[in-house]
């Protein structure tokens, strides 16, 4: 797959991104869309979200916003019957009754393009079940190399079930359209010391799925990539300018906006599975 | 005029403004209040904003918070009654019928001191009509060197109509209140890169405004130069160190606190095209 | 006291901290908290705090979210239930007829273990009077070395009508539990001409706390003093850079994330008052 090539897509095609997210990061996420070379609009009030996603050529729903669920559900569903592809991030979907609740609803009302969470997030959605404390990922279901067959053969069947590209981000990242799996190596701890790392992400997926709308798995890995890659270009300058996380931040963003073909071939480091 | 004299007045009087404004750039937009010498308070509840608008210097009133837009109409009309300036912000003002549903009830109840949009946005609420995709303008509404005399003639009349200063912002800045307009052609392209480029000028005029309330006109001016001035001083260090949008993000809130009367100087390109 | 073992202890339990927090600084109240070793959740809908607060270790309630204030009542009842901290920031306590209703209503609902503010948000609530016209401190509340033994006499009062640590921040701040009071010299002006340092320092004390649940004196000065020393460090590095407030913001959270023991313990500067 020649994923530099579905950034430049980004770049020259400037796809209009509406999000539907929460006010932590929503700043971040926008500002990574545009690093990027899309565009976003936050727009999000429920008595225009079906209009306004008529002129978007993605959506990203971020559970983040749950007071919001019923605009997404209407921006979704209209996203939906418009052929306008629509990304969910489950933040924190296990962790709550409410959100267990939620979920249902939205997986039942709104069909997803691409659904990226962490282990956690996934597995509760997958299975129904409750988990994770709060927005990180519970040790015992983080990824690893031990148990990456495992948490494979989930969420194929996972994207089967839904039609989904499911994205599992962690130490290892695994992207799945049911038929075909890849694992993506790259990224660095530091991601995990910001807030916003998965949120962004997720954001960029939308981005990417607006610009390659009939590619949604290789946008799903051609973000995770770009974000992954822009992680380590931040953690070399953080290493080497004794910085913190609030420069990591900042240069992340930087990277994804100055992304060089080169820098991406270089450091991209992702197996294929399966397909 | 004396620009930065009018900047040495926000230093000095450090004014207190208000803004009701959107979840997505709203520390940002506080962040450069700060860095002009103005004080910024973002409380917004409906059930204080008439008691709270009261200890203020200015009101900014930003459409992205169209939630709020029952405490805006409270909190512009004090304003009014007590003669403290109301800015607003049409953030995608023809988007969509609810925004040009509100955009009306606005201009009908509060008189704006000023009011500061992008071309799409200006040329949706002073015709009434639909346009623009979101928050960006559109390529066909821009503002250039061929269309700028129509331009001008449409803010004037604007500006008469509604009594208020009209800003239009672009790669050339348009300011009018009626009698006099002046073009301005400060700022940079990366501005448009960052999230916030519009949200946080029309804060500064909000801010400007707050410390010399007889002189919009001026106010309006000092504010979108210093904004571009410090994009331009933003963009050098950009292209100097190779970095990207969030950096680029971070310069142009530091030049701002950091604006010398030389800077401004030796850098503003303004010209007064009647009045 | 051995304040570095308070922040090892921050970075050893990574503490999951709940915040209920305002929109303007969310941001960066989650990024210092990671930066300090925290684990930030700022999850406020009032479906579902009382069961997300089972999971954390401190809840920290923040006015500047004054619409949130009934899902701050619940979470923090059921916080005072579990014996988990609760930490309260009176944002612009006296400001307004509706913060005065509500801080009554907190104060009489939920058992704070630490507050903190400025002097005249903590003034406001402890005399029951306005004041105060914004979110910063009255020329007229402000302590210095000459109304020190006042404000000491104050905040020692009402931590012993309360209960709770009474922390109030300035150019000098003062750390009191009724029996034991502290003054702390350190932080610089700068702090002041960003927006978030109290929401920021607020938070951090909700780290600390969930750290050390049975040593709030300690945690709040602890995370006082981490916070001021990183100002500190923060403002050589603008002065050596000629930055402005946006670089300071991004460094005082660095300053968090890398603060050694050597740091902490050269620069920090605190008198025990009493106790």
């Amino acid at each position: 797959m020649e994923l530099y090539q579905l950034l430049k897509e980004v770049r020259e095609k400037t796809p209009l991104v509406q999000c539907i997210t929460n006010f932590v990061t929503v700043n971040d996420c926008a500002n990574i869309l545009l690093a990027a070379g899309a565009s976003p609009t936050m727009a999000m009030d429920i008595r225009e979200v079906e209009e306004s996603v008529e002129k978007v050529q993605a959506l990203v729903c971020n559970l983040g916003a749950i007071e919001s669920v019923d605009a997404m559900i209407l921006a979704g569903k209209r996203a939906n019957e418009l052929g306008i592809p629509v990304v969910l991030d489950p933040v924190a979907a296990g962790g709550t009754t409410l959100r267990r609740e939620v979920m249902g609803r939205l997986l039942k009302e709104v069909y997803f393009t691409v659904i990226r969470g962490n282990a956690s997030e996934v597995k509760a959605i997958a299975l129904g079940r409750s988990g994770g404390s709060g927005v990180d990922v519970s040790k015992q279901d983080e990824i690893s190399s031990e148990n990456l067959n495992i948490g494979a053969e989930l969420i194929e069947q996972f994207a089967k079930q839904t039609g989904s590209v499911i994205v599992v981000s962690g130490v290892i990242d695994l992207i799945s359209d049911g038929e075909r799996t890849v694992f993506l190596h790259n990224g660095c701890p530091t991601m995990a010391r910001i807030t916003g790392s998965g949120c962004m992400v997720t954001t960029l997926i939308g981005g990417f799925c607006g610009a390659n709308p009939k590619k949604p798995l290789e946008a799903a890995l051609a973000a995770m990539a770009v974000m992954g890659v822009a992680g380590e270009l931040a953690e070399e300058r953080r290493l080497e300018n004794r910085t913190g996380n609030a420069t990591f931040r900042t240069d992340l963003i930087d990277a994804v906006f100055n992304m060089t073909e080169e820098q991406l071939k270089e450091k991209i480091n992702y197996e294929i599975y399966k397909g």
